[in-house]
Formats: C-alpha cells, structure tokens, sequence
C-alpha cells in the first residue's frame, strides 16, 4: 500500500502531508467551507429540537422519539421547490424558499391529517455559497420552528459539474403522525359533500417552467424586476411569495373534514381526484372566486388556454376541504376566507372534475 | 375571470380547449409522460410493501405503521449518491445507482443500531426519460426487497434548465426503528478498545468529483471504456460497483458492538470521530489491510497524498465497528472477513485519528 514505507507518520495532521496539494479541492469540493457550513447549519438547526429530539445533529443517523400518541401512524413525504429556484438564482434571493420548501412538504402530509414531527433536508449546488445556504436554512428554521416541526438532519453535498453557476437544488422531507382512526383517507367522501376553497398566497411551487418560459426569463432576467400595478410588486417579488402552509390554520379543524386535497402540480383538475373514491367527482364553480392577478397576467402573456392553467397553476386556490354538508357553517366560521368552490358529484364521461 | 364567458364549457377535458398548445409541454414539462413514469414507479414500489404499510403509493402522504417494537426510537438520514451519477450518465448505466442510493441511506442509520422500515426518493432531471428512471427504480427496489425495506414514496421532478443533458439528481430518505435501550450512541466506547475493519465494494458514493478530475472524465468519457488488469475491468465498471449493503451482515451481531462509523466523505479520518467520546481517538494500523487495485491506481494517476487519499477516499473499509475487547473473537466469528483495524486511544495533540 502507498503508505507503508513511513509507518510512524501521522498521517491525519495534514501540515505533514504537504507534498500534493490538496487534491478534492482543486476538483471543486473544499471540504473545510463544507465543513464550516455545516456547523452553521447545525447551530440553526438546533432551536427547532422538539422534546421528540434524541442526542444532536450530525449524527450518522437521526433520532427522534414519537410521543403523545395513542396508536400513531407515522405519514411522510418527500419533495422539491421546482424550478422556483432558478428564479430565486436568478435574483440572488434565498430567504424564502426554505419556507416553500417546509410548508410544501408539511401541506401534503396534512392532507392526512398527520401533525409534523421532523423535517430533514438535502441541499446541493456546484459550489456551496454559505451566505446562501444559511439563507435557505433560516427559512426552513423559520417555518419550522411556527409549527412545531425539529429540523433533524440533512445533508449538503457539493457537486461541481452536475449544478452549474448558481443553481442550487433542494429537497425536503417530513415525518408526521396521526392517530389511526384520524387519519383523512377520503374514502368516506360521498355525493354530495361540500367542497370548500381556500386561498394560495400565489403559485406556491408549481409551474415555474411554464412561466419561465412565458416571460422569457432565463434570457431576459431584468424581466423579474418590471413592476406591475395589478400585483403592488414586481414580477420577481410575486414569483417568490412563499408557499403558504395550511397546518396552523386547518389544524382546529381537522375533525371536521372528511378528506383534503393539496393544490399542488397538476392544479384542480389533477389534484382533487387524488383523494376521491373511485366513481366521484368534483364539480367546480369557477365563478365563485376570482383568479389572483398574477395567474391572469401570466395566461394573457402566454395565450395560455383555461384548460392548460387549471392544469399547471393552482389559480388562487391551495387547499380543498371535502366537507359533509352538516359540518360546513362550522368549518366556515373557523375559517372565514374559505369559500364554497364546489360539490362532490358522480363522475360523468369519465371526467372527474368539471369546471362550471 | 378568464373563463367567465364559458360557464358550462367542461374545461377539464383537454379536447375541447384546444384553442393554445399545451404551454407547460412546450416549456419541458410533460405532464402526460410524467405520469406515465409515475405510473410505472407505483408498480414497481408496491413489490416492496410490509406490513407497515398503509394505503397505496400515490397519495400526498405515505402512511406507515411501525409494528413490532416495545419503545421504539426512529432513526432517520437523507443522503445523495453524489457525482457517481455524472459517470453514470456518462456510460448511461442506471442499473445500480438506485441500490448505491438504499445501501448508503441504510448504513447510515444502521450505526445507530436501526432496522429500515421505509424509503422515500426523489429523482430529479431536465427531461424525465422513462428508461432511466425505470433503472433507478428497479434498483432502489432490489435494494429494498434484499432488507425488508418498503418503498412508500417519492418525487419525480422535471426541472428544464436546472439540469442540463442527461444529468438526473437523485435523492434517498431513509426511516428506521431500533428499540431505546439498543440506540448505538458511541457513548460507551472506551479507551483499548478494538477497531474491526469491514471491507468496502469499491469507492461506494464519495470521492467521485476528485476521480472524475484525475482521469479527466467529463473531457474525455472513453476513459471510462478503458480496461485495467489489476482491476480486472474497465475504469467505469470498477467506478459503477454499488456501494455495499452492511445491513444483513452486522444485524446478527448488533448486540455485540458498542458504536460503528460508515467510512463515506471525510474517509476513516472524518468519519470515526463522529462516533467516538470526547478526549478518545482512533489509532489505526494502515498495514493491517491491503487498499484495492482501485485506490492505488487513483492516487498513482492524481499524485495525490496518501493523507489527501485517506480523507476523501474509504481506502477499502466501508465499515468500522467498536467492540469491547471481550466481543470481537464472536464478532469476528460471525464475519470473517473483519480485521483488527486498530484501538480507541486517548488523544494526543489534538489529534483524533493517526494513521500509522
């Protein structure tokens, strides 16, 4: 082997082993900044710990203790922020997006009526920026620390080569638990029900590519600075407007409802079914809410059919609540901005959701 | 709002709103073929169901019950496969990266003493193609199936422009159990004694942004086609070997050791003070293995410095197990193919591990 001509070296020390120079950061990955980040990381990390947290952060493994619970089912879910991120490159602006990235994960989990327990992340770029790494972490710090939720572990990896310039992914994932027989499994929706609306905050995480493309931003950034008196803000501050997470606000009311769906890629059309039973669909009266202004700036731009924009965007609406029509005015006095959007119905022609 | 003029136009059959072209198909996001490959993905995960399992794969959440355990504690990790992608894409073999991805996530939680109980991916590319990430899948099940571990759930994103080419990120989440009074925390590993060395498969997922550099990979990937004697094989299939599972040969002897350090970024000397008591450090016999083919080859052709080597490179131990004197002439009956890599010593001049 290489080193056995100088046996009583200390190899570790690395002011004793000067002859190359160090190798791995020459090929783009400094181990040291890697190293330095994470400790900021973990410091960050460690004000979310909830007493489920066992021992610290950096471990190979993370623990965490499932407490309070009778009969708990552990729910989770894995996701991303899309391309998002390139319009958060593009304006060197990432105190947000690890709030999408947490709210994003913990608003489908909710869907199943699960509390969040521990979040962990996954952040990868061909080069770490601390500045913006430790913007991202706060962000997910932030979110977390509003429901409750321990940021437990996570990983960063420098990859030279795979993320060109600033780019930057990340990934999120979330355990929650529920009590067995609370879990929101839709299989009780019935003809009938009521389907309740409640606001997005704006795109949330989907669609980026297609508005990306729109407005030609990726060659043409300046765009994102254009100031537009419809939105208040310009086109890059009401791109970034962080996902909104419903926990806080559908947590008082989760024994009220039968079923949740998260309006997420695939807007109303492709998301409501996913917690329908088999043979139901949904009847949606456009009319009854008016789209945001962003979503009609981005469908005149585009020429964008209707069709096509309840299939991309969520179009002003972030969660649907399936609600037994008893359980409606209670549901509706806890939260006053939701509105009436629909009704369960048989499906017809095989459509599951008809826009009215 | 933009479809007010239509009120009983069913707008959510793609047929009769035709009027623009598919906007998000045309900016890269295919959402037909998205779900296709989704659709496949499903199929192939449901193989891997347990018991714990909850509902099907597909909803927002991913439901699991952990059965079998008096006071269990999870044990969860995320963890990338990092650039052994890159030379994946390069040979445009797919095949094992989904198993580097399970066996690295697995090994991590293992050394707290965990048993996998589910998995969750996340696979990201510009241009979702379905054979890849078939391959992906196919492997992340095997890798399952071999440990009992369910493949609950995932993500599979399109992102144009973020990832250029064939490059694909790829994304593990592991979640494990182990019983409170057996969580391996390290912290009774005491001084004398004994470092049990377990071969690694190969560089298993580190160290591959530095190799693709020495061998000037991305520039010239016929480098990868080129045979070695001493390995018995080209370049790229020594590089592509899957990182080894440790999980069915350490189980059987998790009761007998105090603490294990999974030999990834950072080498033995990174890695095993993550598990060590403050004031103790490793002392490792450098002759007491032979480092494979691979590695020397690497440091020859990088003129890298044996500590440089040691601190990005496993060197060919993928595990390193401490156990009290007493235990290892039983643990190494149980695995014959450990070896005596050293002792915990006390620390010596701030240094916490010494290659000698």
């Amino acid at each position: 082997m290489g080193i056995a001509d100088e046996p009583t070296v200390d190899l570790s020390r690395p002011e004793q082993a000067e002859e190359t120079p160090l190798a791995y950061q020459a090929a783009g990955v400094d181990r040291n900044r890697v190293a330095g980040t994470k400790e900021q990381i973990f410091q960050l990390a460690r004000t979310t710990f909830t007493g489920g947290v066992i021992g610290d952060i950096g471990a190979f493994g993370s623990l965490f203790k499932v407490q309070g619970y009778l009969d708990p089912i552990l729910v989770s879910h894995t996701d991303g922020v899309g391309t998002k991120l390139r319009v958060a490159a593009l304006l060197d602006s990432f105190d947000t997006v690890g709030e999408d990235l947490v709210h994003h994960c913990v608003n489908d989990i909710l869907t199943c009526g699960a509390h969040p327990l521990f979040f962990l992340d996954y952040i990868a770029s061909g080069k770490l920026a601390p500045d913006r790494i430790s913007s991202i972490v706060e962000g997910m710090v932030r979110a977390c620390l509003r429901i409750n939720c321990a940021l437990i572990g996570g990983e960063t990896a420098e990859m030279p080569g795979v993320y060109m310039g600033g780019d930057i992914e990340l990934v999120g994932f979330v355990v929650g638990a529920v009590e067995q027989d609370k879990v929101l499994t839709g299989g009780d929706v019935a003809l009938g029900d009521v389907l309740l609306g409640i606001p997005s905050s704006g795109l949330h995480t989907n669609g980026y590519s297609l508005v990306r493309q729109i407005f030609s931003i990726d060659e043409k950034p300046n765009t994102l600075k254009e100031f537009y008196p419809d939105l208040e803000m310009t086109l890059g501050e009401a791109l970034l407007i962080p996902h909104r997470c419903y926990y806080p606000l559908l947590n008082p009311v989760l024994g009220s409802i039968k079923a949740m769906a998260h309006i997420t890629g695939g807007g109303l059309i492709e998301n409501i079914p996913r917690v329908l039973p088999p043979g139901l669909g949904a009847s949606i009266k456009t009319q009854s809410w008016e789209n945001p202004p962003l979503f009609r700036i981005i469908q005149d731009k585009g020429k964008v059919s209707t069709y096509e924009m309840h299939r991309v965007f969520n179009m002003g609406v972030g969660m649907v609540l399936m609600v037994a029509n008893e359980n409606v005015a209670l549901v509706q006095s806890k939260i006053p901005e939701s509105w009436i959007l629909g009704e369960v119905v048989a499906v017809t022609n095989g459509c599951r959701v008809s826009l009215n």
